[in-house]
């Protein structure tokens, strides 16, 4: 797997410089490159480091002179983050897992795997399961009975899918993510001391103390194309339709997408997100780590919530918010700054006190 | 698995209307329902949904018209959210592992299983463990040395449940969850500058960097009857005694509880919540998602948290809780308020600040 | 495993007392302690509770009467907490894995196993791994290909470790820990929204929605000697260089240490902690449970962050921190004094602005 300057360059749509036979194996930043990687110095800031390794070739930022750093060869690339999608796609060395069917899965007889399947040892496929031609599913990997997934595919060491789950094509499943777990869904015999704090906000009122009985899930989970998810999240089924996840949008590890919960297309939810039953998360949002979002509501499309906000309720498509509780990023820096600044406001409130008290004495 | 509307009926108590011998497969949601399936409109809201799906029978709310609504049976439940545990339990089509002990499994010879248990393909049983009658074990699950498990439970893909852990009957442990990790629990040689800075609220004083040793955890964990824990959930390991969850509470996915915690009977802790070592919840508590709780407190019974309250000091019995840090409910409303409130105030200081001085001046 | 009192007073850098032959096979809280268990009662409100046990040596503190508590053996360590570390070690009884390499586990030919190594059933060892002498490894664990560990481990069930992990001496990583998935990086072919409101502080501008391309994780993760993490916990891959843990740090269950992160020595990382990619962790720094960390900022050496602290932007070493966003955990206290004084200052001034108004009139 190396490839010359001018293949790179062709397959980037990026421009060659120097000596574009040179060969490149392996990526690196500026300081470690060896004589044949392909150092990345996409900033003026970053090719200062390249005197500490010994790169001959370095991806730059559009402009850069590259015969004065010293490189034999270089490629510029117009958005050079954009390039890095290609570029390591190339690149990529594997997991190593091996072709074909390892003799120690097990693999249901009735289950159907398209041309080109690996299935990783120690893994389990289902019943009637059906998976999509050329997808790589590693080792310790469980596939329930009836779970669908689609062409070319990556199915991480020991990830969970679960029975009737329906995965689309092009996905990435990171290690240990379960797919298809219960929902949390309980319910009390009468009203319950929560449904009541909720409906009063803070008071539970004479409910007495109760136990749950399990609602059990029905509806399974459908996730749609190119879609990533991360390591240890999981995602639940639906009570009675699915959950769903849509089209190329990207999960992060220990993420957790609770039951009916109805994600949109192309959005972000980093690492630790946690998504309370029935809410809908629309389409282009991106929520930062650790955000949580409360049950049964909406949050539209275009939506970007910053680390660790809590969003309660409904926020509108479009808004950029942050806090706990959630508010428009403006106003929570201005509440901030109010904050920031209590201590002299006490204090003048205090000199005030003082004042007005003299001045009605002296009156 | 198909049953007719006298039937459920019968199972629930609920009322049946129509033509009660009608025959159900599946539960469905108003506008997605075939003709053989159970429309779930138990609100006049999710009702006027019917006329798009093709529900020739329904659940309803109490006093709905089910002629009007052009069924031709249907079923009222007096609490149409209780008898949705029942409705759903009788329609579960379960997950597919089949039955047995799958050859591909690995069963210590000292282990005993209780009649009708199944062990899903490669699982691993350890020495000495007890699986009690009943109790379905997915595949790729590991018990370990010693472990109990009482009857009629799940153990759903991928769980982990290590050696020596005791529980008890009808559980459901979700994909991917580990019951008996090793406690975080580390000791400097000499006092650490966490120690100092918890003492002092804030100043690490002189106390001089140090390396942790571990502390070995001998205690295990001890989990109640009609216990369900989530996917990829942890509880660890107790250091001398064990951790312990009381009956019929329920874990959600994500949830850590460390430790030495002892949490009480009929609680629910929703997803990402986190519980520090050594503390101790109550029975009957609602903890929603991604509340924390620090190590060595006490939440007393009844207390319901907010999402993402950080519960940082010892709470009260029957208390419900919002923020970080953790206070009344109201009293966060009102907090709040005065929060968004301050621009306001600053103003008004301003001007009295200017009105005072001016007074001052021409007195 | 029983030890005499005077073995383990020698192991322990003890003081031993009265019967030291007493033979000790477990430890006990002192309520719990049976005739042949060493009571832990190191504190004086501890020992309180020997009599409602058995316990016929304890351990205490520094200064106890032995005799007066009825004790035929006693133990006394400087700093009983950290003797508390050797003796949980003495007393382990471990996993109960047996020895050898079970003959379910899949080793590749390539893979080499030092001295002394154990593998569980149903393990999967890829090519050319390397695994330390003395290293076990539990049941339904995957090592990837060229992926190594160093001597002495402890790899719990279901960890999962990806190809070419490199891992130190005397680690323990607890069940369902995933090591090596690929990094959260996505890059979309025009600048986008996010990237704008990051630029603007909540603006996002005219930019319009796209979809995101994948950069695939090129590095992997190399850990230290003498780490601990926790139960499904996840570390990710770098995305040209290594992510980074250093030695005798610490991962608590379920934290996440995104691509690129480096993590200094002498750390520990508590429950649920997520550090966002790129980002550097000092040494000897603290961050207790839900506290996180946005991407590519540093957090200086021996940083202590509260429960729950959202690190939004830079800490200098030796600071101690709270809060949402965070700041010094003394500013922090202030502001919250503050807050829940601010009733008050809204009623004087409300109170301030009549009188003024008043004072203006009657001028």
């Amino acid at each position: 797997m190396s490839y010359t300057i001018a293949e790179i360059a062709a397959s980037l749509g990026a421009e060659a410089f120097g000596d574009t036979s040179l060969r490149i194996a392996r990526l690196a930043e500026p300081a470690d490159a060896g004589p044949d990687d392909l150092a990345l110095a996409t900033k003026p800031a970053y090719a200062e480091a390249l005197p500490q390794g010994k790169a001959r070739a370095a991806m730059l930022w559009d402009g850069a002179d590259w015969q004065a750093l010293g490189l034999k060869a270089a490629l510029i690339a117009p958005r050079p983050r954009f390039a890095m999608a290609g570029l390591t796609a190339m690149m990529d060395p594997g997991e190593g897992w091996g072709e074909g069917v390892h003799p120690s899965a097990v693999v249901d007889a009735t289950a159907e795997l398209g041309d080109g399947v690996t299935v990783g040892p120690l893994s389990v496929i289902g019943a009637r399961a059906r998976i999509g031609a050329g997808t790589r599913i590693g080792p310790n990997v469980t596939i329930g009975a009836e779970a669908q997934i689609g062409d070319s595919g990556v199915i991480r060491e020991g990830v969970k899918i679960a029975a009737r789950v329906r995965i689309g094509a092009r996905v990435f499943i990171q290690p240990g993510a379960a797919i298809g777990g219960d929902g949390f869904s309980f319910v009390t015999p009468e009203v319950s001391g929560v449904e009541q704090a909720r409906a009063s906000l803070g008071d539970q009122g004479e409910a007495t103390a109760q136990s749950y009985v399990r609602i059990h899930s029905l509806g399974s989970v459908r996730i749609g194309d190119d879609v990533e998810i991360g390591a240890n999240a999981t995602i639940d089924r639906g009570t009675i339709r699915d959950t769903e996840v849509g089209d190329r949008t990207k999960i992060d590890n220990l993420v957790m997408v609770a039951h009916n919960v109805i994600v949109g297309s192309d959005t972000l939810l980093c690492g630790q997100v946690g998504i309370a039953g029935s809410t809908r998360i629309g389409s282009n949002v991106v929520l930062a780590g650790q955000v949580g979002v409360s049950d049964n509501i909406t949050v539209g499309d275009r939506v970007i919530a910053g680390g660790g906000t809590k969003i309660l309720s409904k926020v509108p498509a479009g808004r950029v918010i942050l806090g706990y509780p959630a508010v428009k990023m403006d106003t929570h820096i201005e509440m901030y700054k109010h904050m920031r600044r209590l201590g002299r406001l006490f204090q003048d409130v205090a000199g005030l006190k003082k004042a007005v008290s003299k001045t009605a004495q002296t009156d």
